[in-house]
């Protein structure tokens, strides 16, 4: 990791003295180059990343590989099965090593002069080096890495965050949907015209949903707020909670979200990057899709579908809302000041066979329109921050207080020594 | 307005030190970025601009958008029929409100969260946020408007520069022409790939004319100089005017530029940035049109289609060539220190009826030729202007006298406080 | 020459104070906009630089165009049939004069005023301008220019290095290919996605060759190495050599290059930036062709098939790679930080008649396929260097001698006062 330059750390503060609190951030955190490079230093190079699924990873040898901007990363279960992942870099010239997205590898070979790595990073041979080379001081750069309920999670820092923390929160409700037992039935890779912050802000509230979501709204509470959540929607809300409650009790599954609006996360106060909960979904909702119908054979270990929905989400890059039948994960990467990549997997039962048991055109529409029309909006949010006359506005502290949640953690880590 | 930083000013004083009286500009004014934000610091952010024609502004609410960089602005008619204009941007989070290029709206409602401003630019309703919220300090931000003989004129400037002297001169020019009375027969769009300070260099010299715009110099007297314009020419012109003269008179129409050359503009000794006069044709043409003949009916007052020729300009985005039967609009904006953006429209009269009164076909070719033209010798010159060893050249004091008014101007503007 | 800034010549000597012998070169030498402007400075425009061949510039007033960065520049041939060259930009406004990549011109005439050159660069009219312009100042900006067995040499540089030693070596090897007597068979442009060094880092060893140059390493010795080269190859390459030599004196011709690997090149402890060797092809290869039989007439003195390779090579452009039959020479011009255009050209016979004579498709597979396979791997190298956690690796000194002698060369350019 390199710290930041001193000018740079300056530059940086200054323009964070000049942030208000409940308001959105002033427009060179969405823009500046400099600004940029902080967040990839600071948050992207010291934070956990989601970067995949444990089920993208069943052999030895099968790996996926990912960039964190113009940091290209492959991970890959060894032969011990566990999940190793390495700057996908040759030690000799530097050439990138594995070019495609996935695949499986006996060892790793760069392309360029055949230099070979072990799965555990290892260089094993560099035929045509002279003798005196030493093998054991150019292995691959290694690359932090959990595994965790069906997730897989990465760090590029030397000395990683805490995990364990997150595991024991996210874990014992991520266990049930069986996600470990899962296979992708579908991606769709977006770019998104938009800063990783802006993309965050519109993931945070659910303010812009009445009108611009109209399939989510169908299915949730959480786009009701203190403002606005009736007497009536909170009784509709609060009959379905206990009808779960008492079902769910049964087979282990607890309602950790009981309230509209949406559970509070990131925590700033606890510089806490990770959340879970289930809630219930509305009544005659069992999954989220376009009907509110299964549509997939039951995940894990559900008895029934009726089990709500279970949301999962870490900073800086994703959040998986899952279903009864599956699950649909989100994972952002930085791709410059005003670009995000975004990869949306869908997952259903390993065992699962297309056209039989499911129908990707009824798994995919709820989250393909639900993020499109996000990455629109986030994209509209982008070309306007641009504007020399935009200031930075009052967020709504009945709707966006996680948007402000989401903006005290940022700028913590960009203070971070 | 952002005042530029001193160390940005001294760099563009080093740079203004070293342009040469009557020699094209540096290097560094045609491609650095630096220069660029200072133009539109001091240019583009501070004059008046050309936006559009109130014919595109007919019913309240009607409304065009544009943009002067990054700064997306939204033109509407309000309720009382005053043109307006605002930064298209949401006082909340700052996104994009109107986002096609011409419409109608009853309020402006941002797509996000459904922000909700009048047409006179303030916020009406903000649903979901804390009634704490003044409102009254969260309208649009509002940008100058005037509105001249059918053209809608900008200023994003806090302050903005007088107009009346403008409207003094041009007005009585241009209002025969009844541009408010006009309708769009036809629009083009054009990126050009140059500094908007070459597309200005291009034109305003007509040195260019003989060989690139065979089309043009059919028509017109204005290629010709002190240097080439034999005895011959100059009585054909004198003849052509004092023709016109005479029968203009009677409808109060008068030549105001008799010489052959250019018309003299802008004029860096009074700061002047308009300019209008009307000037005759060669004789048999009384249109510019492919072939002199008049395309299209007769616009505003002329009682006769042997009107010569009108033309506005205004630094720094506008000219207007105007036939008896058809006025042409360019309106430039500027896109990146080595793009300019030109839109290029074409206006008869409102009854004018496409098929039955006038061709489109026979419409565009004259300025749509001459302008494309145009657009690729500027890109010529920018691929020039960029070599390591281009070095400004002497202008023609014959030809290029405009060139040079324009490099006074522009470098006057520079220097502004 | 614009000598580079106080500042970025302090920035750059702590980037090469960085660097280690015999390895690879830190990130910022393959990706910083600084970097590049330096080598803009110390290498492209102070080396001779390969522009085309003799037989592009025939006749007087042919010509041809190539840029470097943004220089553009214009090759022909004079009224006295010596090859000059200019700057291609005109003296008044800094148009772009020829923009053809290759043609016949009279005379130079601009396209935008018609300022006039002859074919001298001296400026013969600029009708329009005032009589007092001294034209005798505003010829074309001449670059130096040589010619040799064929090749045209320019260099951008007021006081150009020596080029007479680089003739006293290359022209007597190169003579009896008879490139003057060529004509151009077949051209390929390409685009590479990297930085030039990554491709002279490629160019420069063969330690590549085995797996990624299958048709390469059958006609060839000189991807075999004191490391691998057999006592078999050594005898197969000793008895090719011998065979060759003997029959060779005969006519001329000589093996200057007799062991296996690749000719030491370029040389830093003597700055030599030129390299030309005659060396033996595998037994039964008359020519770099896909099985090794000849595919054209005889080119030049040859008077038999069996003349081995010819190899010329300068930095930091150019190298040709020729058999009996044909030429193929590969140069390179810098199109930005982490882009490299490259002109790949076969040559024959001058008489040599297409479809009777010789085949294009027969023609270029060798060296297109070579070629391309080069181009993936620079590339696959260059996104890899961008990565934050790419450290230069070390060289083989059996097989990466020439790319730590190429690295050694380009540091003493870059320090050059």
């Amino acid at each position: 990791m390199t710290p930041l330059a001193a000018d740079d750390r300056h530059r940086i503060e200054a323009l964070v003295a000049n942030c208000r609190d409940n308001h959105s951030l002033p427009r060179a955190f969405y823009a500046d180059p400099q600004v940029y490079a902080a967040d990839l230093e600071q948050v992207w190079r010291r934070s956990w990343l989601f970067a995949g699924h444990s089920c993208q990873l069943i052999q030895p040898g099968d790996y996926i590989t990912l960039s964190v901007d113009a940091d290209s990363l492959v991970v890959l279960r060894d032969d011990n099965g566990e999940v190793r992942a390495f700057h996908n870099v040759c030690r000799h010239r530097g050439t990138i090593l594995c070019t495609e997205p996935a695949g499986r590898v006996g060892r790793i070979v760069c392309p360029y002069h055949q230099w070979t790595y072990g799965r555990d990073g290892a260089l094993m041979s560099c035929r045509g080096m002279q003798p005196e080379i030493d093998k054991s001081q150019l292995g691959l750069f290694p690359v932090h890495t959990r595994e965790m309920a069906g997730l897989i999670y990465i760090c590029l820092a030397d000395e990683p965050p805490d995990f364990e923390r997150a595991r024991t929160l996210m874990e014992p409700m991520a266990k049930p949907q069986g996600m470990e037992r899962a296979k992708i039935a579908a991606v769709r890779d977006y770019e998104i015209n938009a800063n990783w912050k802006l993309v965050w802000d519109n993931n945070r509230e659910c303010y812009h949903c009445n009108v611009n979501h109209p399939q989510y709204i169908q299915a949730n509470f959480d786009h009701y707020n203190a403002d606005d959540a009736t007497e009536r929607v909170r009784e509709k809300m609060a009959a379905a909670t206990a009808r779960s409650e008492a079902k769910w009790a049964a087979c282990g599954l607890a309602v950790t979200h009981r309230q509209t609006g949406m559970a509070s996360f990131p925590d700033p106060d606890q510089d806490c990057w990770y959340s879970a909960n289930r809630t219930a979904l509305v009544d005659g909702w069992v999954s989220e899709s376009l009907d509110g119908r299964q549509i997939a054979p039951l995940m894990g270990d559900y008895p029934d579908a009726d089990v709500g929905t279970l949301r999962l989400r870490t900073v800086p890059n994703f959040w998986n809302h899952s279903s009864c039948d599956h699950a649909v994960s989100t994972r952002l990467l930085p791709g410059g000041p005003q670009r995000t990549l975004a990869q949306v997997t869908w997952l259903v039962h390993a065992d699962a066979v297309e056209g039989r048991d499911y129908k990707v055109e009824d798994l995919l529409p709820f989250w393909q329109l639900t993020s499109e029309q996000d990455w629109e909006l986030c994209a509209a949010a982008q070309r306007g921050v641009l504007s020399s006359r935009y200031e930075p506005g009052p967020l709504s502290t009945y709707k966006e207080y996680n948007v402000e949640a989401f903006r005290k953690w940022y700028l913590m880590q960009l203070g971070k020594q």
